[in-house]
C-alpha cells in the first residue's frame, strides 16, 4: 500500500500548502536517438569559441576569490552593442540587465512588480513559466484568450484587461509552443490597454518575451521600448547563442526599470564564470548568427514538410513547429508515444491535439519527418 | 532643485509600493589598497586549479548548447563526498542541493516554507540578507534577542519562538558579523521549541547558515541534522574555497526538503560552466583548506593584537571579526571613515559602536593593524 508520502516525500515537511501534491517542472528528460524536445540549438559552440570561453574563464578564475561584478557592466555593455546591431533600436548599458536565464530575469521582475495582491496576465498556450513564476512568487495568474490560428484574439484581450486589471502582462513572441509571432500593433493595443486599466498607480509593466526572437521572420519589436517606460523585451543566449548550458538571460527597458530589478535581485546573482562565458561568446555573434540562420531554413523545410505530409503546421517564427492535429484515439499523447518509439523525442505541450518539434540538424529533421510520415500513413490506415 | 524621481527613478514605475524610497543591497565598492570588508577569501586559486577550470569548463562548453543537468548530481554527489570527509557526518547526494550561492538557497528554502501569510525569525545582528530574502518573499521578518556578548538569549529567544511561532529560524552559526559560534546544545534548543510551537502544522523549518563554518574553532553543527527533518544545514563555496566570484551554494537536510526546494527552484538554474568550475574547486579541496588554516590563525592573531591594541573584541570562529568599540563622537561610522583615510576599507554593518574587518593576507592585516593603534591612540589622546 502506497500513500501520497511515498510519492510526495515533502508534503510531511512545514511546506507551503498550494506546493502539496506538486512534482517539479521539467521536461522528461529521455535518452532517445533524436532529441527535438527543448529547443535546444542542435549546433555545438565552434572549437575556436570554446577555447576563448576557457581562456576569459581562465582569466576570471584568478580573481574568483572576490566577488563578481555586482551590476555585470561590462556584459551588460555588449549586450547593448549586440541589440543595438541586431533589434533594430539603440540602446546602452543602462536599459540593459542580465541574470540566470530568461527565467530569473522574469522571477525579477514579477518580485518588483507582481507579488501579493497583484496579478499577472499572459495569452495561452504559452510559455507555462510565465503563470508558474508568476504564482511562485505570490502573483494572481490570469489566462487570456488566443483565436484559433494561436494569434492574439485583441478584442477579447483588451476587454479582458480593462477588466481585470493586471499588474503585469506577458506577450511572447514569437510564442511558445506555438512559434506565433505578435505583430507591433498587436503590442501597442495591449500596451494602451494595460496602461489605461491601471492608469491610476503609474501604469501596468508590459513584457515582451523574445526569448526566439532572433528567430523570426519579423524585426525585433524591441524599438517599441522608445517612449514607453512601462515596456520590457526579454531575451536569452539560450537559443541563439546555442548556450542553453550558459543560463543567460537578459532584458531590455527603461533604466528606471533596471534600477526597479536591482533593488531585488540576489546580490552577486551573476558569476564571474558566467559573465566571462557569455563575453566570450558575444565576441563570436556573427559565426553563432550563421548557425540561426541554418536553422531558419530548417525550420521552414519542417513547415513544408509537415504539411507535404498531411500534418496541420502554424506558421512559425520561432526554432520550433507546432504541427498536429492528433484528435483521435489518445490525441497528442498517443502521437507523442509513436515518435518516441521511431527514436524521436518532441514535446507533448498539453496544447490538446497538438506537438512541438524543435529544429535540429537536417538528419535529425530528416529522421524527424521519416517518423511523422510514417505515423500520417498509420492514422489515415 | 531635486525630487525623489531623481534619486529613485524606479519610483515613477508601478513598482511594488515597499520597494519606493529603497536603494539596492550592496557593501560600497571602494578602490582602496586593502579591502577587508565583504569577508572574502585573500588567496587566489593556486595556478593548477585554474587551469583545471578552464579545462572542465573547456568540456562543459563543447555540449553548451543543451541544457544543464537539471539536478545538479554529479556535483552534488562531491559537495556530499567533502560534507561526509570534513562535516563529521555521513550524507549522500539526495540530502544535499546547490544553488547560486547561498542566497539563492536561502531564497528557495523561503519560497517553499516561508511567504506570505507565513513569519521567518533571526537573531540580530546577524546576516542581513536573512531578513532582507524573507521579505522579498513576502515572509514576515521577526527580529530575536542576543545577550550583550552576542551569544544567543537562549531563554527569551524561546519565549519569542513560542509567542509568535515561526515557521521558519535562522541560526547563523558562526554568526555574520559577530563571528560568535553557537553551541549545539542552543541549536537543539531551538530546534525544540520552534516544533513545538507549530506542532499542529508539521513543525517549523530552522536553518543554520553555516557559510563561515570551516573556520569555526568548533566542529560543525552538520550531524545534528541526523533524525531532524526540519533541520538545514546550508553552506557556500565563497569563503573556504576561496570562490565568492562562483557563486555556488549548497545545503545539508533530509531528503524530502531537496525535494521541497525542486518544486520552488526555476529549472536549470545552475549553469554548466558554474557545475564545472565547482567540481574543478572540489578536486583541490586539500589545498585550499590549507589556506582555510593560515586564515584562521591569522584571525586568531587579529583578536590578539586588536585586544593589545585598546579594542574590545568579540571571539570570533570566522574569517572576519568583530572588534570595538567606537562609542564616541560619530561613533562606528567615524572610525570606519578614519580607517578608510588610511587606505584599509573594513565594514560598517549597522552594529552601534562595532565595525567588522575581514581576516587578509599577513601584509594586509598589518596594514589594517597598524592603522588601528593610530585611530585607538588618536582617541585616546
Amino acid at each position: 500500500m502506497t500513500n501520497s508520502s511515498d510519492a510526495f516525500p515533502w508534503d510531511a515537511l512545514p511546506i507551503r500548502d498550494e506546493l502539496r501534491g506538486k512534482t517539479p517542472y521539467g521536461a522528461p528528460q529521455l535518452d532517445v536517438p533524436v532529441r527535438l524536445n527543448t529547443n535546444e540549438n542542435p549546433y555545438p559552440l565552434p572549437e575556436e569559441l570554446v577555447r576563448r570561453i576557457a581562456e576569459r574563464v581562465a582569466d576570471a578564475a584568478r580573481d574568483l576569490n572576490r566577488y563578481p561584478d555586482r551590476d555585470a557592466v561590462e556584459l551588460r555593455t555588449e549586450l547593448a552593442r549586440y541589440l543595438s546591431r541586431t533589434g533594430g533600436h539603440p540602446v546602452t548599458e543602462e536599459q540593459v540587465w542580465a541574470a540566470n536565464g530568461s527565467n530569473e530575469i522574469l522571477q525579477q521582475l514579477l518580485q518588483a512588480f507582481g507579488g501579493p495582491g497583484r496579478a499577472a496576465l499572459g495569452f495561452e498556450p504559452s510559455y507555462s513559466m510565465h503563470g508558474l513564476i508568476s504564482r511562485g512568487t505570490g502573483t494572481e495568474w490570469i489566462s487570456g484568450p488566443r483565436n484559433d490560428d494561436f494569434t492574439i484574439d485583441v478584442a477579447a484581450a483588451r476587454a479582458l484587461i480593462a477588466e481585470r486589471r493586471p499588474d503585469v502582462v506577458f506577450i511572447c513572441s514569437p510564442n511558445n509552443p506555438t512559434g506565433t509571432a505578435v505583430a507591433a500593433d498587436t503590442v501597442l493595443a495591449l500596451y494602451d490597454a494595460a496602461q489605461a486599466a491601471r492608469a491610476e498607480t503609474g501604469g501596468a509593466l508590459v513584457v515582451i518575451d523574445e526569448a526566439y526572437g532572433e528567430f523570426s521572420h519579423r524585426p525585433s519589436l524591441l524599438p517599441l521600448i522608445e517612449g514607453r517606460r512601462n515596456l520590457v523585451v526579454s531575451r536569452t543566449m539560450s537559443k541563439a547563442f546555442g548556450a542553453a548550458g550558459l543560463r543567460l538571460g537578459y532584458l531590455a527597458a527603461d533604466p528606471a526599470v533596471v534600477g526597479a530589478v536591482q533593488l531585488v535581485r540576489l546580490p552577486y546573482h551573476l558569476s564571474a564564470v558566467t559573465q566571462a562565458t557569455a563575453l566570450a561568446a558575444l565576441e563570436h555573434t556573427d559565426t553563432l548568427l550563421s548557425y540561426v540562420d541554418q536553422l531558419k531554413a530548417e525550420r521552414d523545410r519542417l513547415v513544408t514538410e509537415l504539411r507535404a505530409a498531411g500534418c496541420e503546421v502554424v506558421d512559425s517564427d520561432a526554432n520550433f513547429v507546432q504541427f498536429g492535429r492528433f484528435d483521435g484515439a489518445g490525441g497528442a499523447h498517443a502521437a507523442w508515444q509513436a515518435l518516441l518509439d521511431r527514436g524521436v523525442l518532441v514535446r507533448d505541450n498539453g496544447v490538446p491535439g497538438w506537438l512541438r518539434v524543435s529544429a535540429g540538424t537536417p538528419d535529425e529533421n530528416d529522421a524527424f519527418l521519416e517518423a511523422v510520415r510514417e505515423l500520417m500513413k498509420e492514422q489515415s490506415a
